[in-house]
Protein backbone atom coordinates (compact mmCIF):
# COMPACT_ATOMS: atom_id res chain seq x y z
CA UNK A 1 0.00 0.00 0.00
CA UNK A 2 0.89 3.77 -1.06
CA UNK A 3 0.91 6.57 0.99
CA UNK A 4 0.42 9.76 -0.96
CA UNK A 5 -0.45 13.53 -0.12
CA UNK A 6 -2.44 15.79 -1.85
CA UNK A 7 -4.09 18.93 -1.60
CA UNK A 8 -7.10 19.05 0.61
CA UNK A 9 -10.30 21.67 -0.17
CA UNK A 10 -9.41 24.51 1.71
CA UNK A 11 -5.63 24.31 0.10
CA UNK A 12 -7.70 24.59 -3.33
CA UNK A 13 -9.92 27.33 -1.95
CA UNK A 14 -6.77 29.37 -0.43
CA UNK A 15 -4.79 28.95 -3.91
CA UNK A 16 -7.81 30.21 -5.91
CA UNK A 17 -8.40 32.87 -3.97
CA UNK A 18 -4.70 34.54 -4.29
CA UNK A 19 -4.98 33.88 -7.96
CA UNK A 20 -7.77 35.15 -7.97
CA UNK A 21 -7.04 38.44 -5.96
CA UNK A 22 -3.64 38.92 -8.30
CA UNK A 23 -5.93 38.66 -11.67
CA UNK A 24 -8.07 41.37 -9.92
CA UNK A 25 -5.05 43.44 -9.41
CA UNK A 26 -3.59 42.99 -12.73
CA UNK A 27 -7.16 43.72 -14.42
CA UNK A 28 -7.77 40.61 -16.11
CA UNK A 29 -11.01 37.86 -15.75
CA UNK A 30 -9.24 34.44 -15.21
CA UNK A 31 -10.46 31.28 -15.17
CA UNK A 32 -8.42 29.17 -12.41
CA UNK A 33 -8.27 25.63 -11.92
CA UNK A 34 -6.77 23.66 -9.11
CA UNK A 35 -6.45 19.82 -8.89
CA UNK A 36 -5.11 16.76 -6.62
CA UNK A 37 -2.17 14.87 -7.04
CA UNK A 38 -4.08 12.46 -9.81
CA UNK A 39 -5.26 15.09 -11.91
CA UNK A 40 -8.70 15.35 -10.61
CA UNK A 41 -10.71 18.65 -10.20
CA UNK A 42 -10.36 19.99 -6.38
CA UNK A 43 -11.90 23.48 -7.39
CA UNK A 44 -12.38 25.92 -9.92
CA UNK A 45 -13.72 29.66 -10.51
CA UNK A 46 -14.61 31.47 -13.76
CA UNK A 47 -13.97 35.11 -12.92
CA UNK A 48 -16.87 37.71 -14.76
CA UNK A 49 -15.62 38.10 -17.74
CA UNK A 50 -13.06 35.24 -17.99
CA UNK A 51 -13.66 33.55 -21.58
CA UNK A 52 -15.60 30.61 -22.17
CA UNK A 53 -13.05 28.30 -24.10
CA UNK A 54 -10.44 29.06 -21.12
CA UNK A 55 -12.73 27.14 -18.52
CA UNK A 56 -11.33 24.47 -20.58
CA UNK A 57 -8.28 24.99 -21.20
CA UNK A 58 -7.75 26.15 -17.56
CA UNK A 59 -8.64 22.48 -16.35
CA UNK A 60 -6.27 21.14 -19.34
CA UNK A 61 -3.58 23.34 -18.28
CA UNK A 62 -4.09 22.03 -14.93
CA UNK A 63 -3.93 18.32 -15.96
CA UNK A 64 -0.91 18.62 -18.29
CA UNK A 65 1.09 20.96 -15.61
CA UNK A 66 -0.11 18.30 -12.72
CA UNK A 67 0.17 15.01 -14.46
CA UNK A 68 3.41 15.77 -16.54
CA UNK A 69 4.72 17.65 -13.49
CA UNK A 70 6.55 20.59 -15.36
CA UNK A 71 5.04 23.71 -15.54
CA UNK A 72 3.05 23.88 -19.26
CA UNK A 73 5.08 26.16 -20.70
CA UNK A 74 8.55 23.89 -20.43
CA UNK A 75 6.86 21.22 -22.92
CA UNK A 76 6.50 23.82 -25.73
CA UNK A 77 9.57 23.58 -27.33
CA UNK A 78 9.90 20.07 -26.66
CA UNK A 79 6.58 19.82 -28.26
CA UNK A 80 7.64 21.40 -31.63
CA UNK A 81 8.28 19.81 -35.01
CA UNK A 82 11.94 18.35 -34.58
CA UNK A 83 11.35 18.12 -30.77
CA UNK A 84 11.71 15.04 -28.92
CA UNK A 85 8.65 14.78 -27.71
CA UNK A 86 6.77 16.70 -31.12
CA UNK A 87 2.81 15.19 -31.46
CA UNK A 88 2.33 15.70 -27.91
CA UNK A 89 -0.09 18.79 -27.89
CA UNK A 90 -2.15 16.78 -30.22
CA UNK A 91 -2.13 13.53 -27.57
CA UNK A 92 -4.68 12.08 -25.02
CA UNK A 93 -7.53 13.75 -26.57
CA UNK A 94 -5.87 17.36 -26.92
CA UNK A 95 -5.45 17.62 -23.25
CA UNK A 96 -2.15 18.57 -22.74
CA UNK A 97 -1.44 22.28 -23.26
CA UNK A 98 1.62 23.58 -23.77
CA UNK A 99 1.03 27.21 -23.58
CA UNK A 100 1.96 29.13 -20.13
CA UNK A 101 -0.20 29.21 -17.00
CA UNK A 102 -0.11 25.53 -15.62
CA UNK A 103 2.23 24.72 -13.07
CA UNK A 104 2.98 21.68 -10.74
CA UNK A 105 2.36 22.52 -7.37
CA UNK A 106 5.06 20.85 -4.97
CA UNK A 107 5.73 19.87 -1.45
CA UNK A 108 8.90 18.55 -0.24
CA UNK A 109 10.00 17.58 -3.47
CA UNK A 110 6.62 15.54 -4.16
CA UNK A 111 4.28 16.74 -6.43
CA UNK A 112 0.80 17.10 -3.99
CA UNK A 113 -1.49 18.89 -6.74
CA UNK A 114 -1.25 21.41 -9.77
CA UNK A 115 -2.97 24.92 -10.83
CA UNK A 116 -3.93 25.79 -14.53
CA UNK A 117 -4.89 29.27 -15.32
CA UNK A 118 -6.54 30.85 -18.90
CA UNK A 119 -8.17 33.87 -20.22
CA UNK A 120 -5.32 36.20 -20.33
CA UNK A 121 -2.22 36.22 -22.47
CA UNK A 122 -0.18 33.34 -21.10
CA UNK A 123 2.67 35.70 -19.82
CA UNK A 124 -0.71 37.08 -17.69
CA UNK A 125 -2.28 33.51 -16.84
CA UNK A 126 1.51 32.48 -15.34
CA UNK A 127 1.61 34.77 -12.92
CA UNK A 128 -1.98 34.54 -11.62
CA UNK A 129 -0.95 31.10 -11.40
CA UNK A 130 2.53 31.53 -9.46
CA UNK A 131 0.20 34.07 -7.04
CA UNK A 132 -2.14 31.02 -6.56
CA UNK A 133 1.04 28.72 -5.42
CA UNK A 134 2.81 31.24 -3.87
CA UNK A 135 0.02 31.59 -1.71
CA UNK A 136 0.16 28.29 -0.52
CA UNK A 137 4.11 28.57 0.86
CA UNK A 138 4.28 25.78 -2.17
CA UNK A 139 7.42 25.00 -4.06
CA UNK A 140 6.91 26.68 -7.50
CA UNK A 141 7.79 25.20 -10.23
CA UNK B 1 -30.11 43.22 -29.22
CA UNK B 2 -30.69 40.80 -25.91
CA UNK B 3 -30.11 41.79 -22.21
CA UNK B 4 -29.14 38.94 -20.39
CA UNK B 5 -29.22 38.40 -16.85
CA UNK B 6 -27.20 35.72 -15.07
CA UNK B 7 -25.35 34.51 -12.23
CA UNK B 8 -21.80 36.40 -11.63
CA UNK B 9 -18.68 34.68 -9.54
CA UNK B 10 -19.54 36.20 -6.18
CA UNK B 11 -23.31 34.60 -6.91
CA UNK B 12 -21.28 31.50 -7.82
CA UNK B 13 -18.88 31.63 -4.62
CA UNK B 14 -21.89 32.22 -2.05
CA UNK B 15 -24.04 29.67 -3.35
CA UNK B 16 -21.27 27.00 -3.45
CA UNK B 17 -20.40 27.81 0.27
CA UNK B 18 -23.89 27.76 1.32
CA UNK B 19 -23.60 24.31 0.01
CA UNK B 20 -20.77 23.27 1.38
CA UNK B 21 -22.26 24.15 5.02
CA UNK B 22 -25.06 22.31 4.05
CA UNK B 23 -23.06 19.00 3.16
CA UNK B 24 -20.63 19.33 6.41
CA UNK B 25 -23.81 19.42 8.21
CA UNK B 26 -24.68 16.32 7.10
CA UNK B 27 -21.83 14.50 7.24
CA UNK B 28 -21.46 13.67 3.77
CA UNK B 29 -18.37 15.48 1.10
CA UNK B 30 -20.02 16.37 -1.78
CA UNK B 31 -18.72 17.35 -5.64
CA UNK B 32 -20.88 21.32 -5.78
CA UNK B 33 -20.90 22.99 -9.53
CA UNK B 34 -22.46 25.97 -10.73
CA UNK B 35 -22.60 27.56 -14.21
CA UNK B 36 -24.14 30.64 -15.62
CA UNK B 37 -27.46 30.70 -17.57
CA UNK B 38 -25.54 29.62 -20.86
CA UNK B 39 -24.71 26.28 -19.25
CA UNK B 40 -20.73 27.20 -18.94
CA UNK B 41 -18.93 26.61 -15.26
CA UNK B 42 -18.70 29.65 -12.99
CA UNK B 43 -17.76 27.24 -9.64
CA UNK B 44 -16.90 23.94 -8.72
CA UNK B 45 -15.74 22.39 -5.58
CA UNK B 46 -15.07 18.77 -4.58
CA UNK B 47 -14.91 18.60 -1.00
CA UNK B 48 -12.55 16.26 1.02
CA UNK B 49 -13.64 12.50 0.39
CA UNK B 50 -15.43 13.54 -2.77
CA UNK B 51 -16.25 10.79 -5.25
CA UNK B 52 -14.27 11.25 -8.13
CA UNK B 53 -17.02 10.07 -10.65
CA UNK B 54 -18.87 12.99 -9.01
CA UNK B 55 -16.79 15.45 -10.01
CA UNK B 56 -18.40 14.83 -14.07
CA UNK B 57 -21.77 13.84 -12.40
CA UNK B 58 -22.35 17.24 -9.99
CA UNK B 59 -21.30 19.22 -13.63
CA UNK B 60 -23.52 17.31 -15.83
CA UNK B 61 -26.54 17.13 -13.25
CA UNK B 62 -25.71 21.18 -13.48
CA UNK B 63 -25.65 21.01 -17.16
CA UNK B 64 -28.94 19.03 -17.17
CA UNK B 65 -30.83 21.23 -14.64
CA UNK B 66 -29.86 25.14 -16.65
CA UNK B 67 -30.26 23.60 -19.94
CA UNK B 68 -33.80 22.33 -19.38
CA UNK B 69 -34.92 24.67 -16.95
CA UNK B 70 -36.24 21.82 -14.63
CA UNK B 71 -35.05 20.24 -11.26
CA UNK B 72 -32.77 17.48 -12.67
CA UNK B 73 -35.26 14.78 -11.13
CA UNK B 74 -38.46 16.10 -12.42
CA UNK B 75 -37.20 14.60 -15.93
CA UNK B 76 -36.71 10.83 -14.43
CA UNK B 77 -39.93 10.24 -15.55
CA UNK B 78 -40.50 11.50 -18.56
CA UNK B 79 -37.08 9.57 -19.90
CA UNK B 80 -38.16 6.26 -18.78
CA UNK B 81 -39.79 3.96 -21.43
CA UNK B 82 -42.53 4.80 -22.64
CA UNK B 83 -42.36 8.31 -21.87
CA UNK B 84 -42.39 11.29 -23.93
CA UNK B 85 -38.64 12.09 -23.67
CA UNK B 86 -37.29 8.47 -23.36
CA UNK B 87 -34.29 8.51 -24.41
CA UNK B 88 -33.16 11.44 -23.17
CA UNK B 89 -30.57 10.13 -20.53
CA UNK B 90 -28.20 8.70 -22.74
CA UNK B 91 -28.35 11.69 -25.96
CA UNK B 92 -26.06 14.52 -26.23
CA UNK B 93 -22.95 11.83 -25.03
CA UNK B 94 -24.49 10.98 -22.10
CA UNK B 95 -24.62 13.97 -20.56
CA UNK B 96 -27.83 14.27 -19.57
CA UNK B 97 -28.57 13.29 -15.41
CA UNK B 98 -32.14 12.67 -14.73
CA UNK B 99 -30.70 11.93 -10.69
CA UNK B 100 -31.62 14.22 -8.19
CA UNK B 101 -29.19 16.75 -7.16
CA UNK B 102 -29.45 19.52 -10.34
CA UNK B 103 -31.56 22.58 -9.77
CA UNK B 104 -31.89 25.74 -12.73
CA UNK B 105 -31.57 28.98 -10.11
CA UNK B 106 -34.10 31.54 -11.08
CA UNK B 107 -34.77 35.12 -10.85
CA UNK B 108 -38.12 36.99 -11.71
CA UNK B 109 -39.09 33.82 -13.36
CA UNK B 110 -36.40 33.59 -15.42
CA UNK B 111 -33.53 31.00 -15.37
CA UNK B 112 -30.29 32.79 -14.43
CA UNK B 113 -28.07 29.75 -13.78
CA UNK B 114 -28.26 26.60 -12.03
CA UNK B 115 -26.03 23.98 -9.61
CA UNK B 116 -25.49 20.67 -9.44
CA UNK B 117 -24.55 18.05 -6.48
CA UNK B 118 -23.41 15.00 -6.16
CA UNK B 119 -21.37 12.25 -4.17
CA UNK B 120 -24.59 11.35 -1.50
CA UNK B 121 -27.63 9.73 -2.19
CA UNK B 122 -30.11 11.77 -4.80
CA UNK B 123 -32.01 12.87 -1.67
CA UNK B 124 -28.98 13.93 -0.12
CA UNK B 125 -27.49 15.66 -2.98
CA UNK B 126 -30.79 17.33 -3.16
CA UNK B 127 -30.86 18.92 -0.25
CA UNK B 128 -27.53 20.70 -0.62
CA UNK B 129 -28.27 21.85 -3.75
CA UNK B 130 -31.38 23.45 -2.50
CA UNK B 131 -29.24 24.65 0.27
CA UNK B 132 -27.14 26.39 -2.14
CA UNK B 133 -30.39 27.79 -4.06
CA UNK B 134 -31.89 29.42 -1.05
CA UNK B 135 -29.05 30.79 0.32
CA UNK B 136 -28.62 33.11 -2.96
CA UNK B 137 -32.41 34.10 -2.07
CA UNK B 138 -33.16 32.94 -5.64
CA UNK B 139 -36.62 30.86 -6.81
CA UNK B 140 -35.87 26.91 -5.76
CA UNK B 141 -36.99 24.69 -8.40
CA UNK C 1 -3.18 18.88 3.20
CA UNK C 2 -4.55 15.04 2.98
CA UNK C 3 -2.87 11.73 3.54
CA UNK C 4 -4.15 8.93 1.62
CA UNK C 5 -3.88 5.20 1.32
CA UNK C 6 -3.38 3.44 -2.06
CA UNK C 7 -2.91 -0.21 -3.60
CA UNK C 8 0.44 0.16 -4.54
CA UNK C 9 1.82 -1.84 -7.68
CA UNK C 10 2.56 -4.71 -5.65
CA UNK C 11 -0.36 -5.14 -4.25
CA UNK C 12 -2.42 -5.02 -8.14
CA UNK C 13 0.14 -7.81 -9.30
CA UNK C 14 -0.72 -10.27 -6.66
CA UNK C 15 -5.02 -9.35 -6.69
CA UNK C 16 -4.66 -9.83 -10.37
CA UNK C 17 -2.71 -13.04 -10.24
CA UNK C 18 -5.14 -14.35 -7.59
CA UNK C 19 -7.66 -13.51 -9.75
CA UNK C 20 -6.11 -15.20 -13.12
CA UNK C 21 -5.32 -18.24 -10.82
CA UNK C 22 -9.57 -18.69 -10.27
CA UNK C 23 -10.53 -18.27 -13.50
CA UNK C 24 -8.46 -20.62 -14.47
CA UNK C 25 -9.78 -22.82 -11.83
CA UNK C 26 -13.06 -22.45 -13.50
CA UNK C 27 -12.14 -22.59 -16.97
CA UNK C 28 -12.84 -19.08 -18.03
CA UNK C 29 -10.48 -16.97 -19.43
CA UNK C 30 -11.40 -13.19 -17.77
CA UNK C 31 -10.19 -9.75 -18.16
CA UNK C 32 -8.66 -8.60 -15.30
CA UNK C 33 -8.58 -4.70 -14.41
CA UNK C 34 -7.22 -2.76 -11.01
CA UNK C 35 -7.19 0.71 -10.44
CA UNK C 36 -6.02 2.83 -7.29
CA UNK C 37 -8.60 4.93 -5.22
CA UNK C 38 -8.67 7.54 -7.77
CA UNK C 39 -9.75 5.63 -10.49
CA UNK C 40 -6.34 5.07 -12.26
CA UNK C 41 -5.40 1.83 -14.10
CA UNK C 42 -2.80 0.28 -12.12
CA UNK C 43 -2.55 -3.07 -13.54
CA UNK C 44 -4.59 -4.99 -16.54
CA UNK C 45 -4.76 -8.65 -17.47
CA UNK C 46 -6.75 -10.63 -20.90
CA UNK C 47 -6.01 -14.15 -20.44
CA UNK C 48 -5.76 -15.74 -23.47
CA UNK C 49 -9.75 -16.24 -25.10
CA UNK C 50 -10.75 -13.03 -22.88
CA UNK C 51 -13.42 -11.31 -24.68
CA UNK C 52 -12.44 -8.10 -26.73
CA UNK C 53 -15.19 -6.53 -25.48
CA UNK C 54 -14.69 -7.07 -21.69
CA UNK C 55 -11.07 -4.74 -21.97
CA UNK C 56 -13.38 -1.91 -21.73
CA UNK C 57 -15.86 -3.96 -19.71
CA UNK C 58 -13.42 -4.98 -17.08
CA UNK C 59 -11.66 -1.23 -16.84
CA UNK C 60 -14.98 0.28 -16.65
CA UNK C 61 -16.37 -2.03 -13.94
CA UNK C 62 -13.57 -1.56 -11.87
CA UNK C 63 -14.09 2.58 -12.35
CA UNK C 64 -17.54 2.14 -11.13
CA UNK C 65 -16.75 0.17 -8.21
CA UNK C 66 -13.81 2.27 -7.14
CA UNK C 67 -15.36 5.38 -7.83
CA UNK C 68 -18.82 5.00 -6.47
CA UNK C 69 -17.41 2.40 -3.48
CA UNK C 70 -19.97 -0.19 -4.19
CA UNK C 71 -20.12 -3.43 -5.96
CA UNK C 72 -21.16 -2.75 -9.51
CA UNK C 73 -24.02 -5.23 -9.13
CA UNK C 74 -25.60 -3.28 -5.79
CA UNK C 75 -25.68 -0.65 -8.56
CA UNK C 76 -28.13 -2.94 -11.07
CA UNK C 77 -31.68 -2.29 -8.93
CA UNK C 78 -31.53 1.50 -8.38
CA UNK C 79 -30.64 2.40 -12.02
CA UNK C 80 -33.71 0.57 -13.47
CA UNK C 81 -36.53 2.46 -14.44
CA UNK C 82 -38.26 4.00 -11.37
CA UNK C 83 -35.35 3.83 -9.53
CA UNK C 84 -33.14 6.62 -7.26
CA UNK C 85 -30.12 6.43 -10.06
CA UNK C 86 -32.14 5.87 -13.35
CA UNK C 87 -30.37 6.88 -15.78
CA UNK C 88 -27.02 5.91 -13.95
CA UNK C 89 -25.93 3.64 -16.69
CA UNK C 90 -25.53 6.18 -19.62
CA UNK C 91 -24.38 8.77 -17.35
CA UNK C 92 -20.65 9.78 -17.81
CA UNK C 93 -19.88 8.85 -21.05
CA UNK C 94 -21.62 5.32 -20.24
CA UNK C 95 -18.71 4.55 -18.49
CA UNK C 96 -20.53 3.45 -15.53
CA UNK C 97 -21.33 -0.28 -15.41
CA UNK C 98 -23.98 -2.16 -13.11
CA UNK C 99 -23.07 -6.38 -14.01
CA UNK C 100 -21.75 -7.71 -11.40
CA UNK C 101 -17.88 -8.08 -11.65
CA UNK C 102 -16.63 -5.19 -10.16
CA UNK C 103 -15.97 -4.38 -6.52
CA UNK C 104 -14.33 -1.60 -4.08
CA UNK C 105 -10.80 -2.84 -2.71
CA UNK C 106 -11.39 -1.27 1.06
CA UNK C 107 -8.64 -1.09 4.25
CA UNK C 108 -10.06 0.05 7.88
CA UNK C 109 -13.24 1.36 6.11
CA UNK C 110 -11.31 3.59 3.33
CA UNK C 111 -11.60 2.28 -0.22
CA UNK C 112 -7.76 1.94 -1.40
CA UNK C 113 -8.66 0.73 -4.71
CA UNK C 114 -10.95 -1.45 -6.47
CA UNK C 115 -11.11 -4.96 -9.30
CA UNK C 116 -13.18 -5.20 -12.29
CA UNK C 117 -13.43 -8.65 -14.30
CA UNK C 118 -15.31 -9.35 -17.34
CA UNK C 119 -15.45 -12.16 -20.31
CA UNK C 120 -17.74 -14.56 -18.24
CA UNK C 121 -21.09 -15.01 -16.62
CA UNK C 122 -21.65 -12.00 -14.20
CA UNK C 123 -21.24 -14.57 -11.63
CA UNK C 124 -18.31 -16.01 -13.09
CA UNK C 125 -17.22 -12.11 -13.09
CA UNK C 126 -18.16 -11.30 -9.58
CA UNK C 127 -16.33 -14.77 -8.20
CA UNK C 128 -12.88 -14.03 -9.91
CA UNK C 129 -13.02 -10.39 -8.70
CA UNK C 130 -13.80 -11.98 -5.37
CA UNK C 131 -10.79 -14.07 -5.45
CA UNK C 132 -8.65 -11.12 -6.14
CA UNK C 133 -9.94 -9.24 -2.93
CA UNK C 134 -9.65 -12.28 -1.07
CA UNK C 135 -6.20 -12.86 -1.79
CA UNK C 136 -5.34 -9.09 -1.00
CA UNK C 137 -6.70 -9.50 2.89
CA UNK C 138 -8.90 -6.84 2.05
CA UNK C 139 -12.26 -6.06 3.54
CA UNK C 140 -14.64 -6.99 0.53
CA UNK C 141 -17.06 -5.54 -1.10
CA UNK D 1 -9.39 -18.41 -44.27
CA UNK D 2 -6.16 -17.02 -41.95
CA UNK D 3 -3.77 -18.62 -39.43
CA UNK D 4 -2.59 -15.46 -36.90
CA UNK D 5 0.75 -15.83 -34.54
CA UNK D 6 0.01 -13.54 -31.90
CA UNK D 7 1.61 -12.89 -28.07
CA UNK D 8 -0.36 -14.96 -25.53
CA UNK D 9 -0.99 -13.66 -22.38
CA UNK D 10 2.08 -15.64 -20.41
CA UNK D 11 4.10 -13.34 -23.53
CA UNK D 12 2.90 -10.30 -22.63
CA UNK D 13 3.37 -10.51 -18.71
CA UNK D 14 6.95 -11.64 -19.30
CA UNK D 15 7.52 -8.76 -21.27
CA UNK D 16 6.33 -6.22 -18.78
CA UNK D 17 8.25 -8.18 -15.91
CA UNK D 18 11.42 -7.68 -18.06
CA UNK D 19 10.06 -4.15 -18.86
CA UNK D 20 9.62 -3.43 -15.12
CA UNK D 21 13.41 -4.55 -14.05
CA UNK D 22 15.16 -2.44 -16.77
CA UNK D 23 12.68 0.46 -15.16
CA UNK D 24 14.04 -0.25 -11.92
CA UNK D 25 17.55 -1.05 -12.87
CA UNK D 26 16.97 2.90 -14.10
CA UNK D 27 15.41 4.29 -11.32
CA UNK D 28 12.13 5.50 -13.25
CA UNK D 29 8.93 4.27 -12.78
CA UNK D 30 6.99 3.57 -15.98
CA UNK D 31 3.42 2.77 -17.56
CA UNK D 32 4.13 -0.15 -19.84
CA UNK D 33 0.97 -1.54 -21.92
CA UNK D 34 0.98 -4.62 -24.27
CA UNK D 35 -0.93 -5.31 -27.25
CA UNK D 36 -1.90 -7.98 -29.58
CA UNK D 37 -1.52 -8.04 -33.20
CA UNK D 38 -5.21 -6.95 -33.46
CA UNK D 39 -4.31 -3.93 -31.24
CA UNK D 40 -6.13 -5.08 -28.52
CA UNK D 41 -4.58 -4.53 -24.70
CA UNK D 42 -3.35 -7.84 -23.12
CA UNK D 43 -1.58 -6.70 -20.26
CA UNK D 44 -0.43 -3.03 -18.43
CA UNK D 45 1.35 -2.09 -15.26
CA UNK D 46 1.71 1.52 -13.87
CA UNK D 47 4.58 1.47 -11.94
CA UNK D 48 4.52 3.30 -8.17
CA UNK D 49 5.21 6.57 -9.28
CA UNK D 50 4.50 6.16 -12.95
CA UNK D 51 2.71 9.46 -13.98
CA UNK D 52 -0.99 9.45 -14.32
CA UNK D 53 -1.38 10.69 -18.17
CA UNK D 54 1.70 8.09 -18.99
CA UNK D 55 -1.43 5.51 -18.39
CA UNK D 56 -3.00 6.51 -21.66
CA UNK D 57 0.34 7.64 -23.24
CA UNK D 58 1.72 4.03 -22.80
CA UNK D 59 -1.66 2.40 -24.19
CA UNK D 60 -1.24 5.01 -27.41
CA UNK D 61 2.29 4.38 -28.08
CA UNK D 62 1.54 0.62 -28.06
CA UNK D 63 -1.33 1.34 -30.50
CA UNK D 64 0.83 3.33 -32.62
CA UNK D 65 3.50 1.13 -32.69
CA UNK D 66 1.20 -2.33 -33.34
CA UNK D 67 -0.85 -0.61 -35.68
CA UNK D 68 1.64 0.98 -37.97
CA UNK D 69 4.25 -1.66 -37.25
CA UNK D 70 6.94 0.42 -36.63
CA UNK D 71 8.65 2.09 -33.38
CA UNK D 72 6.60 5.18 -32.46
CA UNK D 73 9.77 7.39 -33.03
CA UNK D 74 10.22 6.39 -36.82
CA UNK D 75 6.64 8.33 -37.21
CA UNK D 76 7.89 11.37 -36.06
CA UNK D 77 9.46 13.19 -39.20
CA UNK D 78 7.64 11.87 -41.73
CA UNK D 79 4.72 13.34 -39.36
CA UNK D 80 6.18 16.74 -39.46
CA UNK D 81 4.87 19.76 -41.65
CA UNK D 82 6.00 18.76 -44.97
CA UNK D 83 6.10 15.02 -44.40
CA UNK D 84 4.29 12.32 -46.09
CA UNK D 85 2.12 11.89 -42.98
CA UNK D 86 1.70 15.24 -41.96
CA UNK D 87 -1.42 15.35 -39.64
CA UNK D 88 -0.95 11.78 -38.45
CA UNK D 89 -0.50 12.91 -34.97
CA UNK D 90 -3.80 14.64 -35.11
CA UNK D 91 -5.91 12.06 -36.43
CA UNK D 92 -7.59 8.67 -34.75
CA UNK D 93 -9.11 10.96 -32.38
CA UNK D 94 -5.02 11.90 -31.06
CA UNK D 95 -4.30 8.06 -30.89
CA UNK D 96 -1.25 8.31 -32.97
CA UNK D 97 1.51 9.22 -30.58
CA UNK D 98 5.10 9.30 -32.07
CA UNK D 99 7.34 10.11 -29.31
CA UNK D 100 9.92 7.41 -28.67
CA UNK D 101 8.53 4.79 -26.45
CA UNK D 102 6.33 2.46 -28.47
CA UNK D 103 7.39 -0.64 -30.30
CA UNK D 104 6.49 -3.51 -32.78
CA UNK D 105 7.28 -6.96 -31.15
CA UNK D 106 8.18 -9.61 -34.43
CA UNK D 107 8.40 -13.01 -35.40
CA UNK D 108 9.58 -14.50 -38.91
CA UNK D 109 8.83 -10.60 -40.18
CA UNK D 110 5.66 -10.66 -38.80
CA UNK D 111 3.88 -8.74 -36.26
CA UNK D 112 2.45 -10.43 -33.60
CA UNK D 113 1.77 -7.83 -30.67
CA UNK D 114 3.34 -4.52 -28.97
CA UNK D 115 4.69 -2.60 -26.33
CA UNK D 116 4.40 1.16 -24.92
CA UNK D 117 6.01 2.50 -22.40
CA UNK D 118 5.88 6.19 -21.00
CA UNK D 119 6.98 8.14 -17.60
CA UNK D 120 10.22 9.04 -18.46
CA UNK D 121 12.29 10.67 -21.10
CA UNK D 122 11.64 9.82 -24.54
CA UNK D 123 15.18 8.10 -24.48
CA UNK D 124 13.68 6.61 -21.05
CA UNK D 125 10.97 5.29 -22.67
CA UNK D 126 12.73 3.80 -25.31
CA UNK D 127 15.23 1.56 -23.50
CA UNK D 128 12.25 -0.11 -21.19
CA UNK D 129 10.55 -0.68 -24.16
CA UNK D 130 13.21 -2.27 -25.67
CA UNK D 131 14.25 -4.91 -22.56
CA UNK D 132 10.75 -5.82 -22.97
CA UNK D 133 11.34 -6.87 -26.21
CA UNK D 134 14.59 -8.65 -25.64
CA UNK D 135 13.59 -10.31 -23.54
CA UNK D 136 10.97 -12.15 -25.42
CA UNK D 137 13.59 -13.18 -28.13
CA UNK D 138 11.59 -11.38 -30.43
CA UNK D 139 12.99 -9.16 -33.63
CA UNK D 140 12.99 -5.41 -32.57
CA UNK D 141 11.83 -2.81 -34.43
Amino acid sequence: MQTIHRLDCDDAQRIIEAAKKHAEAIGVPMCIAVMDESCHLIGFLRMDGGKIPSITMAIDKCFTATGTQKPTQALAEPSMPGGPVYGLTSAHGGRFVVIAGGLPILKNGQVIGGIGVSSGTPAQDLEVAQAGVHAFGAEGA
